[in-house]
């Protein structure tokens, strides 16, 4: 529970009402921790609202239905998406963009579209507010049938709950959004800020076999960097959607050299650490060290002065910078415009472009294809 | 003769040297006036060099060649680009721009490629600067061989003259840069300064048939609307290739009523004054007026808040903002990156994306199928 920002998450026996006409309730098997979840609890979210259950990265098993809902039914195992997709809608129906509006009114302050209230309250009957219309740090969650993506049942839900956000985020900012194609030279701009310890709340002790990120199982997992809070999965995953496509040269870009290793396994050809390069801005560093800057570039942390980095070491003519992190309240991006008179393209992705109920299932099958063998789900 | 920023031009009497190996000389029959030239005028652009010819939207007839020219010969019907194309270098190799490199460095410092050194100097030899590589406020220019685009002598060389940069830019804006589809909803921004009339020359009485402009022409001459300075040509150009590609509804948007009729006759289907909707932001006034923001949106003016105007005026999912104007030096645009995050792209274009010598001289054969008779020109 979140109860106020900045304030420490609590573990809390809430109430998860039975879902009503077009809503799904999920018991979550598996839930990941995003750097957006912290962002809101951080209080810079502007549509953050107190009290909440947060989370929104999950897999689980469908519990029950309300009325009206075709697509699922008790049994399936799914991943809640906090991007709908129905198909019907002006955003789904135009083809150009994953951005579904049907539920988006509900899901952005909260409730549910049924009734607009929430279906999760106090053991007294206070409402809480859900989150992104998932809220899937509790043991249930209900979500609309929109939202739910039905996966086949041979995935691992504790691999597969990571493509409810990161992996498909940061794979879908190469595929989808960049279309970077094979040959291509791409810079990952990625900071990753982890949440201060004081405010996560205090769990049993984990599990002996705690689940690996998904984008670590698909190149093996390096003896030397175990999986913690702040790994930069959406980082990764762009680093990773970049060797799927057969980028030619990867630069991973961290002022933490911890990550070196990390971003090198994954498949970066270079690493730079904006503070280890003098008085050079990174940007021009990057230009002086690609011939003139690269194809495509991807902000991966959210920090505006970081975004315009990521523009300004793109290639004059051509080169195309990707913002998929997302920014405190009231903050603004700033470039001199002659940067894209002379060619370069400014954009944008939100769960890497993919359409939640279509492509999800399609993505996990595909995760199923290259995932290497794994004692822990024979 | 442009001695220094904000002081009058004067008419002066300056020696164009001979071409050297690489260049061409050309007699300049017609030049317009273009909003650019003021710019730099103006003082704020800052690759502003004085004392210089300004002038780069023109037209003429090759008068002689340096050694080694092949492409071009004299008495050929000529339009000298200020973007160059040389087909070779890394940018036209890659296919991906039209910004070739292959003379920037000269042109971008007032000098010619040879030697380094300009061909235009006072009666006395004292040099004086080239401008953006074409400078055709003179009866002759000398410009690098990739600079000049070979045209049809059918072509009437007064209309011609206007495909040296704002109707091509604002054509190709929409064509090249949005590619904008028939069926599309498009926001035109462009709120036209006109040069201080204390900033222009004296010259001798206009002769009784002044030229009309190239895009005046595609559709008659409005007798409201007679050709002056300020008109417009770009935002006018975009209109036109709006309405050339289908675009279901075009919005022209700017403070000065005066432009209305001239925007609907060129085929906008609305006109918004951001001064007559009271207290709601133009971006908001066209959104609601439009179901959710336009499909393509071009600013014309190298103002930056009208950037920021454009952008966001734009349908989230896929709008898409094209700058087109020019801004200030130093001046910055500034949005929200959720702009971006939500779908919306941020593009410019630099003489509406076309290739110079390979596209201009299609584009003059492609008018004069469409050019009304004209009996100035039999």
């Amino acid at each position: 529970m979140a109860y106020a920002p900045k304030q420490p998450l609590q573990v809390k026996e809430v109430v998860i009402a039975p879902p009503q006409a077009g809503e799904v309730r999920i018991k979550i098997s598996h839930t990941a921790l995003c750097h957006t979840d912290y962002y809101t609890l951080s209080g810079q979210d502007p549509e953050g609202l107190f009290p909440c259950v947060l989370g929104h990265e999950a897999a689980g098993v469908v519990e029950s239905v309300g009325p009206g809902v075709t697509s699922v039914a008790p049994g399936d195992h799914v991943i809640p998406c906090y991007q709908a997709f129905c198909g019907e809608c002006k955003f789904c129906a135009s083809g150009k963009t994953n951005l579904c509006g049907s539920v988006r009114q509900w899901t952005g302050t909260g409730v549910m579209k049924a009734d607009g209230k929430p279906r999760i309250s106090e053991l007294d009957g206070s409402p809480l507010f859900h989150f992104m219309g998932t809220s899937t740090f509790a043991e249930y969650c209900v979500v609309h049938e929109v939202s739910v993506a039905k996966i086949t049942k041979s995935a691992p839900l504790d691999e597969a709950s990571l493509l409810g956000c990161g992996v498909t985020t940061g794979i879908g900012a190469v595929v989808n959004t960049a279309k970077a194609e094979a040959g291509c030279t791409a810079a990952v701009v990625s900071v990753p800020l982890s949440p201060p310890p004081h405010l996560l709340p205090s769990l049993s002790p984990p599990s002996p076999a705690p689940p690996r990120p998904l984008a670590l199982a698909l190149h093996g997992t390096p003896a030397a960097a175990p999986p913690q809070f702040g790994i930069g999965t959406v980082g990764l995953a762009v680093i990773d959607g970049l060797k799927m496509i057969g980028a030619k040269r990867i630069i991973a870009v961290d002022i933490d050299d911890s990550k070196k290793d990390l971003a090198m396994t994954w498949g970066a050809t270079d690493f730079f650490n904006p503070r280890s390069i003098g008085d050079t801005s990174i940007q021009d560093h990057i230009v002086a060290a690609t011939d003139g800057g690269v194809d495509y570039s991807f902000e991966c942390i959210g920090n505006v002065d970081v975004m315009r980095s990521a523009l300004e070491c793109c290639h004059k003519g051509w080169g195309e910078s990707i913002i998929v992190g997302v920014a405190g309240a009231g903050q603004e991006i700033k470039t001199r415009p002659f940067q894209l008179v002379t060619g370069r393209v400014w954009k944008g992705t939100a769960f890497g472009g993919y359409k939640s109920r279509v492509d999800v299932p399609r993505l996990v099958e595909e995760y199923l294809q290259v995932r290497p063998p794994d004692p822990r789900h024979p």
